[in-house]
């Protein structure tokens, strides 16, 4: 392109000497300059259409990026997504002798509800796999198939075959963003069927109780806006009794849940219209109510979070946590319980956790009964390295329980210490998984052992076959959930 | 580049009025060009170096875009599939009792197989998830690994652990395009080993019940070509049997089918040698038949889809519906049945199946027994909006059935309307997922309760603890496949 | 671009004679050429603009392709696997009665671990589902979690719930690459804790058999770096015993695993202190040895490879291959086990892999009690073509049994021909899917039969209901791992 033609510099000099020549020169000049410029112009117009061609591929290349290849992984990766929760460990003692019964409700008040501190004394394997099918509309309105298959089991051995639980606990599909909800009430909300544990349940992580547990086979919709400020989901969930004549009955559970700001209201009514077949006094409807705020604060103390509820029940809705799950309340049966729990920074790689929660309820199994006990539980997680901190929880809680069989009053301690591996363990108590080996000691009062529901002879401590009153206990154990 | 030099200005002004400052001026404009031209050229040179480094940079990215990303793609999303079919609901009637026994089959003529229209009466949760793994060679030759998970389970409750039906109903591999086969009748032949459904079992999706259901564990081989127009597949299936003794006796099912063009001629022969192992009568082979026609239009009438069979058998191909998997079945059974339904769109909206099914059996289980029953089902969509439409499905059954220890004549109705959410409701029929409402109403000759295959006394009606002659339910349902 | 203005050609055509002329005819080619020039200038930037749009959405897209695309791949494929193993297929015999029993354990030593060829011997649907969920973190430390649900079957139905044995045998979660870990000797170890199969673990494929299986419910790390050529591991594992009082008690088995270039030590300590509640007599402790050669080729003769091991083992390691798994040893028991196989190519096309495994044990589950077993097995594989090759398998066991309740002292023989596809039958001995049907002769010393472990009377050989002393086998069955 830069090399003149040999014939128009020829020219070029011959030209060079007189006025004529300076304008033959000057003409040669420009003819050079003008094959020239007609030589870039034609290179231009190959520049152009390498950069052209250039923009094309880009452009091609861009649109298959972001089309052809985000479409695939859109309808592959995307469509379908795994989740999970499991722990799993073994646990033991000096006597080596079973374990079973030894978890959060290790005590007599567990039949209640009553946890206490889990870390350090749970005993089985339980895994829930949750696979995803998501679906996604052209107008953007989605539907998610929901599948989780669980199980639960006591022992350590690898097959468990025959003395498992596994079942599917999740079979639903929820939608949402529907085209013809678009300007209503109804634009941000979705609407689901099938079997699930509802979409607002909360929990205490600490003591491994949810807050309430609305679970089972039902239908109905979540989010409806009736104020900017407020939204409201309906649900109505099934579930099957075995009543006194050991026939199973249907129950239902229907329920409205508010949420206004940072604060929760949640009503619930319960319907099992058979559980009474032979007037043994058992409940034939229930009606429950949550009041809970949700604080984006430690207390408002602190940075962090922490939940605080109070929940009463009665006739099927005494049992305040598992709602409706319950078929052997008496229709007089009565309970309130409170909870709360937060979570906090003390200092840098300190973290601490305090839970607390207490119930009243009579009445509940059998005419007379009394049942009193209060859970306090604090978790202290000391970040040592990157890759390894030291966790501590005491628990302690305190029981008075009447079940018109037996009798029962004290206290159960409990102390565990627990070095944790994590991938990053400042990133707080809720980040898994979760390597531990750890250490408990276990004390209780003895007059709470042999403490029976229904008159059953029985010995051990709460759920256990522990005798005395106290126990070391020492294991190893993980836990995921993503 | 658009700027010139501040001294070419300079000269061009100062000789701008003589002849000779004509020239001088034109040399010094020529000059100025020359260094205008030399200037662009090499700017051009920039700009090639630019267009071309953007064309390797959008041939790199168009590369790296089809080949890596799609490789990584292929090799992990590829190579794993998620399918399944789910449906979860709860069900309830005035009476709130059990609703076992409730489904299509709910009449006394479900033992048979007399299925009637499935909307609305549905109550349990029923789960297939599928797990695939594909395999492929450099030289297009492929395998595939089915993997199916199905419970199946009628209890509402969140934990089923125990009452459930957890188990693997396909453990199959399946390979094709192999390199061996080209050139032959098999080239287009797939082959396969292990547990699974059959391939080409096609079903009447309104009254749930598959024209011909072949299922077990065995082996075989798909589309092998006669001619161009005719395709068979050969199976042999094995299925275990629990004899009169209640021993587990070996039964298989060889199957010979053809398709060819929409025509599908099907024979099957089954043996379970140890099945009579006392003299008791008891089948020890059976021979079945169908012939089918698969048509793409509502019967010749209008766009759609209808399907229609004949099936006969004999001895253990007396059950014409699930091939080879009952065992108390006479050596003297014989059973003919017709089914047939189509779909098609009425007007814009609303679409229309229509399906019918009968069948005459004797000395089926007894000798003697005598079975005739005939179901016909209407299902009726109507979109309201892009994403609600409303179903109504009528269904009518009349029996008469001697079972030799009783008799039965008389008819069972079905009406249904349930409001349906579906992300695109001008979709189909077969458009999933699909949230339901429902209310059914369910009436009955009160002569058929009571009905008895073995002469075990029974109250309710057909497979229920129903009595009386009629019933609303109500209820809530997803159902789903991908 | 190229087309000069009509006005500029004009005056050049005008001032065409003269000097003067030419001046001015100089003057307006030099005013074109400028005109032209500027318009080249404007050209170019225009130019410049596309090429540089065209970089611009090359670097876009091949960002794009990437990162972003890259980017969720890496989240959802590849945070995501699937991986399986499963065999699945029906067998029969000419009675055609139950083939229960019948598999590569079907001996009198099957119980002790004496497996014989498995090559068309299985009857059984078996399938294992792996899951994983990989985490990563930024400065490359991961942590997996690892599900498994396992399925084992004998009948060959396609509904197989409530006979099934669906569970779940893994969930841990193992971490590696941890920061803290990093200068020590940890650097290259992970670390575990859950419930899995330990991954140590090898085995005879060909015998259905592993050197050793350990596997529970524990806690461990793998891969100490104790010399660069010495990597140990150490482990606990839980297992739930049912003592003599069919009550549950725990076991524990603390193992060391030392991997020294082709060397393994392996020793294994076990304790189940509640196992002797009532002087029975059994084990409360074991000790267990392992030392094996893990050679790259096939006994330093040809290339291929071969693993040989010998295992000793007392108390509750008498079980010489399923670490602490049973809990019915007494406590004097002893045993030594010889195992060794090895795979090579014998000719293009032709492979072979014989196998080998010896025991003696005594004192096992009787005081007295005496067993010596010996198996050998040859497999041959011959490809036919790509995608199918013939495999042969002869297998030979002597047994010298003596449990107190009863002596035997025979062989068995089985020998099976098995046409087999493939994707690639050069691809070698372990490459999966096969799909096989598949032709036995077994044949057996008839005192062998009726043979009792514990003194119930029993007639068949083995764990089946064959009587008589030989039997064919006809079937099919595909077999998978990825």
């Amino acid at each position: 392109m830069k090399k003149r033609s040999a014939l128009a510099i020829g020219i070029a000099l011959a030209f060079g000497g007189s006025s004529a020549a300076w304008a033959q020169d000057d003409a040669a000049r420009i003819r050079e300059l003008e094959a020239r410029l007609a030589a870039m112009e034609a290179q231009l117009q190959a520049v152009l259409s390498v950069a052209q061609q250039a923009n094309d591929t880009a452009a091609e290349a861009k649109a298959a990026s972001q089309v052809a290849v985000k479409k695939e992984v859109a309808e592959t990766a995307r469509s379908f997504e795994f989740h999970g929760y499991a722990r799993s460990g073994t646990t033991s003692h000096a006597d080596m002798f079973t374990v079973r019964g030894v978890g959060p409700y290790i005590t007599p008040a567990g039949e209640l509800g009553g946890a206490v501190g889990r870390l350090g004394l749970e005993t089985d394997t339980y895994v829930e796999a949750k696979l995803l099918k998501n679906f996604t509309s052209d107008d953007g309105s989605w539907a998610t198939f929901n599948f989780m298959l669980a199980d639960g089991v006591n022992s350590n051995n690898d097959w468990t075959g025959g003395e498992n639980g596994v079942n599917v606990r999740h079979a639903f599909v929820e939608m949402g963003n529907l085209a013809s909800f678009q300007g209503t009430r109804l634009e941000n909300a979705s609407i689901w069927a099938g079997k699930r544990f509802d979409k607002k349940n909360f929990d205490i992580h600490f003591l491994d109780t949810d807050f309430v547990f609305l679970a089972g086979t039902g239908a109905g919709v979540y989010d409806v806006e009736v104020t900017p400020d407020w939204k409201a989901s309906f649900s109505a969930y099934g579930r099957d009794f075995l009543n006194e004549d050991n026939d199973s009955v249907k129950s239902y559970v229907f329920t409205a849940n508010n949420f206004i700001g940072n604060w929760q209201v949640m009503v619930n009514g319960m319907r099992a219209k058979q559980n009474d077949s032979n007037g043994s006094g058992r409940a034939k409807t229930g009606a429950h109510g949550l009041l809970a705020y949700h604080g984006k604060s430690f207390y408002g103390l602190a940075p962090g979070l922490s939940k605080t509820a109070i929940l009463a029940g009665r006739g099927l809705g005494a049992e305040v946590k598992r709602l409706g799950a319950v078929g052997n309340l008496l229709d007089d049966a009565r309970a309130v319980r409170f909870a709360s729990f937060g979570t906090m920074e003390l200092a840098p790689g300190w973290a601490i956790a305090p839970a607390f929660m207490a119930e009243v309820s009579k009445d509940r199994f059998n005419r007379g009964d009394k049942y009193k006990w209060a859970s306090a539980s604090l978790r202290l997680s000391q970040a040592i390295t990157r890759n390894f901190a030291m966790q501590y929880e005491g628990s302690f809680q305190r029981m008075d329980l009447d079940s018109t069989f037996a009798e029962a009053e004290g206290n159960f301690y409990k102390l565990t210490v627990a070095p944790t591996f994590k991938l990053d363990t400042l990133a707080g108590f809720f980040a898994r998984p979760e390597l531990r080996l750890f250490a408990s000691y276990l004390k209780w009062d003895e007059e709470l052992n042999g403490f029976t529901y229904d008159g059953t002879a029985r010995e051990g401590f709460g759920n256990t076959e522990f005798t005395g009153s106290s126990k070391w206990l020492v294991g190893a154990q993980m836990e995921v959930w993503f």
